[in-house]
């Protein structure tokens, strides 16, 4: 009998018992909080038709595309002048994408404004590393049809609340506008057409430092007096409380800051006064925003823990008229690590409790009445054929999260490990 | 601004809120009822290594798997000689193979035996047809290292127990055993290599009835007689209290007998007496069955709900050892539909609520408040923005699946649709 390679994929992992109990009790604790914020959960498939995934929407992640060859006569390898001609579908690689064809394949059976969630698996053909795996969990509450900053506000409480409930009560908001950036940038003199490179090089600030930024956009051609302009402004940057004086001196900043005013006066008694705070340099990474932009940080992890922002644009390119959108996605692979580390177990109402039926050759019936018996007490009840050497199979169960242990004898009662012996 | 195409891939689809809700709840009950006898929810990633999908363990579905393009420098377009050349992995068609690569990847990190519940997605390239999806959702619990005949007791217990909590309370469990298939073909004089065929034209039955089955058979080479004789003794199959007898006279009969008499004798009085029946021509469609064979059917399907068997050579393919194992799998989809036509619905123990903020110039503080305050009473509440036409606004939201709305206004009470007016 040959041994054959048992390995994921490569990228790909399995998820052993216990992290799977603290995902299922970390998405329900999600879903329960958002639902109980009006959100639906839909559901939409992991394959797309490849032209829908690669009509530039996705930045940086249409080049991470796992991608589905065609079959049957479709597929024809001798006509096939490149890759192009082989794929006809796609893995999505986030759940936005497939949300935006949703919504417009679906908007006249949906209530408006629509409430999403969706929870799900998404894939990414990038190189493996340690932690970062080609499938991940992604976690994502969407708000379609309101243009005000009900729905930002509404993403932000629903979120902070969700994370409050796994044991994450510290939180930090940092908010920022894509239209303030971009008034930032005309204040700056920097022309339309270079504002997307400075954004890309902004939002590498806290990787790379002002220093780096600056030599940066010295490369990319813009002058020492926009860059140091640019340097002056950010160090100018209020809190929220004066982000209506500090706009009034930009080139355009009244819609953006008009916005953040809104939802910082909104929020500040909801979710408490330092929580929420003005960022100007946040950019966050896909091109498809156009209003506020938000990310969320805990303690105890370098890197924020869910990000989200205003979307107008992209549904209006399916559906053909102009829908507002806005999103906020919690990193699911981030939380749980974080959760593992802080060292959260779900709670189980259930004891863990196994019966051990006596021997492969002895009636099945009294073990099962057993093991019904003690089910019906509420406990949790795996029926296992006892072993020879008892001892270490007791060992095993409760190395493997077992609470106790009983025998078909009806009359021993439940013993539990956690129990010092009588 | 063109409009594009919004539709899901070819044979995939979206999923609305009130069928996901619908989902949720069932699979939160399969899971609770499955994790009550000591199963453990395990996941396995959605990508497998092509090898691993193509080894023939697979049978037919191994023809409809989506296969992925290799990525980057592997991809070598011009030196592929065929499709082979172009794919290195591949979606899972199934949760089986999956679970047998995880068993033999991480068996020393798990309890002895191992009980596992699986729930998600699979692929199958089959020409879409109404009512059939190429991704659909399977529900499968597995017992890896139990020999006896405890593993099929108790899959068979929890997986009736699981429907019966969702209202499917009248079901027949249909029995056999590959062991008595091969000893009732032997009795007839068909040579071994023939076995295959047999059983797959046996598999049927219900479609093409015996008169089918025989013409198959013949044209296949069976001679006159082993037709007969198969024809004699398929009609001689007694009830489970005689199959012990009924072995007696096959030629090799008494290892499948014996687990059949076993298991009968087990469930019983846990199952109710007529519920679990020998049916001779069960056969299933998967070559990788070893032993006991089972099928759940209910009250208003054509079909089966449910199947499942022993599989015990297949893990050994993998590990290098013999591992038993057993396992059995709801059909989740065909589970939904007849929810849906039973009119199950998902007893939220919540109500939802829409807060209608005034307008979008107005503070949202009030209208925060106010859904806070619900949401602390116990509802799921909805802020949206007022319409200035608000009879129409609740008509949707009522359509909607909305149970009441209130106003900002806090001295006004929640107005529920259900109560008449006052």
């Amino acid at each position: 009998m040959g041994k054959a390679n048992a390995a994921p994929a490569r990228g790909m992992r399995d998820v052993l018992p216990a992290e799977v109990a603290l995902r299922d009790y970390a998405q329900r604790v999600i879903l329960e909080t958002y639902e109980s914020f009006g959100y639906a959960h839909i559901e939409t498939p992991a394959v797309e038709r490849i032209e829908n995934l690669t009509s530039g929407q996705g930045g940086d992640n249409e080049k991470l595309i796992f991608k589905i060859l065609k079959r049957g006569e479709k597929l024809d390898l001798a006509a096939a002048q490149g890759e192009a001609d082989l794929v006809d579908q796609g893995l999505r690689f986030d759940l936005t994408v497939p949300l935006a064809r949703y919504y417009a394949a679906h908007h006249a059976e949906l209530p408006q404004p629509f409430k999403a969630i969706q929870v799900g698996p998404v894939w990414r053909a990038e190189r493996p590393q340690k932690g970062r795996y080609r499938q991940f969990t992604q976690c994502d509450i969407d708000v379609i049809g309101e243009h005000g900053e009900i729905a930002e506000t509404d993403l932000i409480l629903a979120t902070v609340e969700a994370l409050a409930k796994l044991g994450l009560s510290d939180p930090t908001v940092r908010i920022n506008d894509r239209r303030m950036l971009v008034a930032i940038a005309r204040s700056c003199d920097v022309p339309d057409e270079s504002h997307d490179s400075l954004f890309i090089t902004l939002d590498k600030l806290d990787k790379i430092g002002m220093d780096g930024v600056r030599k940066e956009l010295l490369e990319q051609g813009l002058g020492d007096g926009p860059v140091s302009r640019l340097e002056e402004l950010l160090a100018q940057a209020p809190s929220l409380d004066g982000i209506a004086p500090f706009a009034d001196g930009l080139v355009g900043g009244d819609d953006g800051a008009r916005s953040l005013g809104a939802i910082h006066e909104a929020l500040s008694s909801a979710l408490g006064a330092d929580r929420l705070v003005y960022d100007p340099t946040l950019v966050r990474g896909m091109g498809y925003y156009t209003g506020p932009i938000f990310e969320v940080a805990v303690e105890g992890l370098p890197y924020s823990i869910a990000g989200g922002g205003r979307y107008d644009g992209m549904i209006g390119r399916l559906l053909g008229r102009d829908v507002p959108a806005c999103g906020f996605s919690i990193g699911f692979e981030r939380l749980i690590m974080l959760l593992e580390e802080r060292g959260l177990r779900p709670g189980r109402a259930a004891r863990l409790i196994a019966v051990l039926h006596p021997g492969q050759e002895d009636d099945l019936s009294p073990s099962l009445a057993r093991a019904a018996a003690l089910r019906e007490q509420g406990h949790r009840v795996a029926l296992v054929t006892g072993r020879k050497k008892r001892g270490k199979q007791l060992d095993e169960l409760q190395r493997h999260g077992f609470d106790g242990w009983a025998t078909t004898d009806g009359t021993a009662d439940v013993r539990f490990f956690d129990e010092a012996d009588a």
